[in-house]
């Protein structure tokens, strides 16, 4: 009888360890790049696809690679403002499309390559527009935008390439830059704000609130998608967890080291609190940390560097296209981490060559067991 | 007698082709890149050499290669202003000598590789001088400028052959950015106009006139070479319909693609009936459709997004040199060519090597008599 | 008598000839490139190290490599202002310590490549702090500019290396504008004065003193360190004369040819007589005229040309960077320099690889053996 019990109790136990094995197997599977999916959707209609190449798109703007993550932050921006997710649903889309028909590589187009610089220039057409919310014209420079951004993707990665280095997001900050300068504030169709508001010069003089400052270093995630709400940001915080719990970690601590170089450099409150300090740390630390890197103390110290390095840039460049009226977008983190990926010195060691460039935990995991098989290698020829 | 007259009538009208054909075949000699004279000159006084250069030279600005079109031009910019006429002649020898001296690839020089650029550096100081017509002291820097031109070719050159890119107009627009910027407006030497006249910011207050619009598209081309008369604009496209007629029509239909590019983003009247709108998509669309690329339907579609996107991004970077008072020349369409030939995409497929490029007509042919081979050999083998 | 009066005379002669050539043979290693020291050097403590390669990384500013000549820079440093030795000391020693720290190549470390941008960042930050002399919260800046230079060298070099091309002082004119722009002019921490004086518009109203003028020469040799002042320059450029005498021959010729441009452009006198119309013009002449390519008279012709291109593109890019209230720095010469080791003309036979580079004499020295072998290679054949 008691041997029944504990056998049931065994056999019961082990029913429920293999019910979470399920599950947690369940839930890794939508973790990391879900490269199984892409076997899946071989066969599947184009519309479907198309729909999942999109998704990774969105998630490759934050430098994840996840369709499921690519949902939650399409949901985060429609919570924010359902015409600003619209906008981006079609920059994602019409980029995607536009390298179909001109005939990328079908590789990169299933990765989202060519979705997410589209995605963000069709953002940011919507955040400076100063016509407000569904003002359905401003749907033509919209695609126009994002199929600009596959020229650009396509022609930048020639050059690129010859140093191993990705395109990232140069498409989008040449384009937005371009199209602000082209429209200009007092178009009479596609009128926008400038980059830096009135009163941008005047002093702080009020106290720093802490409190504030903390949610600013949350928003910092946000604004990677131009986007200023806590909900959506935490939630898009949510969906880079989902894709790699270190890149979460690193994009936390980068939008914390940006807060701090805006406040080494007294800068504007308003940019604090709104996380606009922090996003181009956030950026710049989640790349060196993990992504192009493969994790470790020493790459996790340059990974601080590249935060503050970025944080820094930004605030001069901001200064700097701010006497034009132009906003610096990601310039400071494309450039400081393009920077990064050609150094040198001991942080080339850690480079994982940008074509197997894959989650961080599988980067480390793919690396540990590398270093292992060198090591029984080693070991069996010593005996 | 009645088969004597038809044989008669069949001699006459034998002769009377041949003659034509003799004519169209003299005609004929005069069109495309003029190889024979290479040979015919060869052993002819320097003089006489240097004079050929020079011609090549002025046609390479409007992306042709042929003497007679340069001598067509030649006369055109003479018409429109002997002042001017002079500086062009002045800058392209003055290049084309420097090359000469500091031992520059003779295929080069004799290619009329170095003249185009000091020649649009001559006419640009010329016409943004604002001490009037015979102003001689302004030979100084038209030397000076034009000699800058051969460094600035030969430097990217060695960096541009690693993609296999052309160094076209890129050393104009440095020299000629540097010049103005040096000099500044209230230089007492050499004062010239600011880019932007004032009065820029005020809005279009009167309708479009179509009649001046589609005087502006013809202007276009002509505005190339800085001339904004119709006469010797009307030459200068016909000395390109002498080159190669596919040239000539994308010339047309950039200028008209740019002028289109202007209206939808609302540039001042101004800009649009003096061509200034349209030889920036002028110039995008020449090089794309035909020249650097084999013409097809394909490359006829690439050409027409090219000329928007060198219209569009013209009038970003007038925008923004507007601001410090500089021209944005021809960087735009400089820019985008060299986009548009580092494509990845099909379009890729259609490129000619930079050192084969000729007229579109003889890359067609060489083309279709490849292709031709190619099936001729397949079927060879099949059977 | 006489026969033992000559002999001795002639003993003593010869003692005399032998003590001299022992005092010039030891004036002779304390020219050129002293290699000989890196050996003596190899097993000494790491302080006595670091201060050779630092001393190596303040002469690399100035185009030469010569520990003495970087101890008398540095006390013409010092002699100029305390303040400012003390910051150029901290900036040379915390790039070389980043550089051992985060691993770069042992030899450029050794080398001084790793110093010189940084001493060049912490020298211009104090000439443009507004704070006065002694700020100590200086230092701050000034070690994580310096040390960001590291990160720019290596990140530059790799790009630049595709070409043969040297780093040279990329690092330092980002690094400067970067901070200027960050820091801003009213920054409560860090303020700064505006690059160019208020008053900069106003015509010059008297004559020019030619006394002034030939001063004002002699101070561009200075100004490469931002020193104004009129003896320290001129132990600079005696420092320059131990290692090379050559290369100040270069320095003087080029800080003329940089004072005429700058007349021919109607520049302030201020301009003229403190030497920074000179110093961009003395660094294009020194780096064409022997350093980087063997001397000749063909080199010197080039060397003249770099010089006049440098001196009249500084003029531009002070006149673009100064409606940003940011200085030209070096740009110009850096820019200029680097095309013209890009240059495929006869120029670039007479092209050293960067590798290669020592003292201009030891340059001409190796060319002209390598030339004898080959003569006699050639006559032996011959025979």
């Amino acid at each position: 009888m008691w041997m029944d019990t504990k056998a049931a109790m065994e056999g019961a136990s082990r029913s429920r360890a293999s019910l979470s094995r399920r599950v947690l197997n369940g839930l890794l599977l939508c973790t990391g790049d879900m490269e199984h999916l892409d076997k899946y959707m071989q066969d599947k209609l184009f519309v479907l696809q198309l729909a999942v190449w999109g998704l990774r798109g969105v998630t490759r703007v934050i430098l994840a690679n996840n369709p499921l993550s690519g949902a939650l932050i399409l949901a985060a921006l429609y919570w924010a403002s359902p015409w600003q997710g619209l906008l981006g649903t079609l920059g994602v889309l019409a980029s995607t499309f536009t390298a179909v028909i001109i005939g990328q590589d079908s590789a990169e187009v299933s990765g989202g390559l060519h979705g997410f610089n589209g995605m963000l220039v069709s953002l940011l057409m919507g955040v400076f527009s100063s016509a407000g919310d569904w003002y359905w014209w401003l749907l033509l420079p919209v695609c126009l935008g994002s199929a600009a951004c596959v020229f650009l993707f396509s022609g930048l990665s020639s050059v690129l390439d010859r140093w191993d280095l990705p395109v990232s997001v140069y498409p989008f900050n040449i384009i937005i830059v371009l199209y602000l300068l082209c429209t200009g504030q007092d178009n009479p169709y596609f009128p926008h704000h400038p980059a830096t508001l009135p009163g941008t010069l005047e002093p702080n003089s009020t106290g720093l609130i802490v409190g504030e400052v903390m949610r600013g270093i949350s928003l910092g995630v946000g604004q990677i998608f131009a986007c200023g709400a806590l909900g959506p940001s935490l939630l898009i915080l949510g969906a880079v967890l989902l894709y790699s719990p270190l890149l979460a970690v690193h994009a936390l601590l980068g939008s914390a080291v940006g807060t701090l170089a805006g406040l080494s450099m007294a800068v504007r409150h308003d940019s604090l609190y709104s996380g606009l300090s922090g996003f181009n740390g956030a950026l710049g630390c989640m790349a060196v940390g993990g992504l192009f890197f493969t994790f470790s103390w020493r790459t996790h110290l340059f990974a601080i560097a590249s935060a503050f390095l970025s944080a820094y840039a930004d605030i001069a460049l901001t200064n700097l296209l701010g006497t034009v009226g132009l906003p610096a977008c990601s310039w400071a983190a494309t450039l400081i981490v393009t920077l990064m990926l050609l150094q040198t010195s001991s942080l080339a060691a850690y480079r994982i060559p940008t074509g197997q460039v894959m989650a961080p935990e599988h980067n480390l995991h793919s690396r540990s067991q590398w270093e292992a098989g060198n090591t029984a290698e080693r070991e069996s020829t010593d005996v």
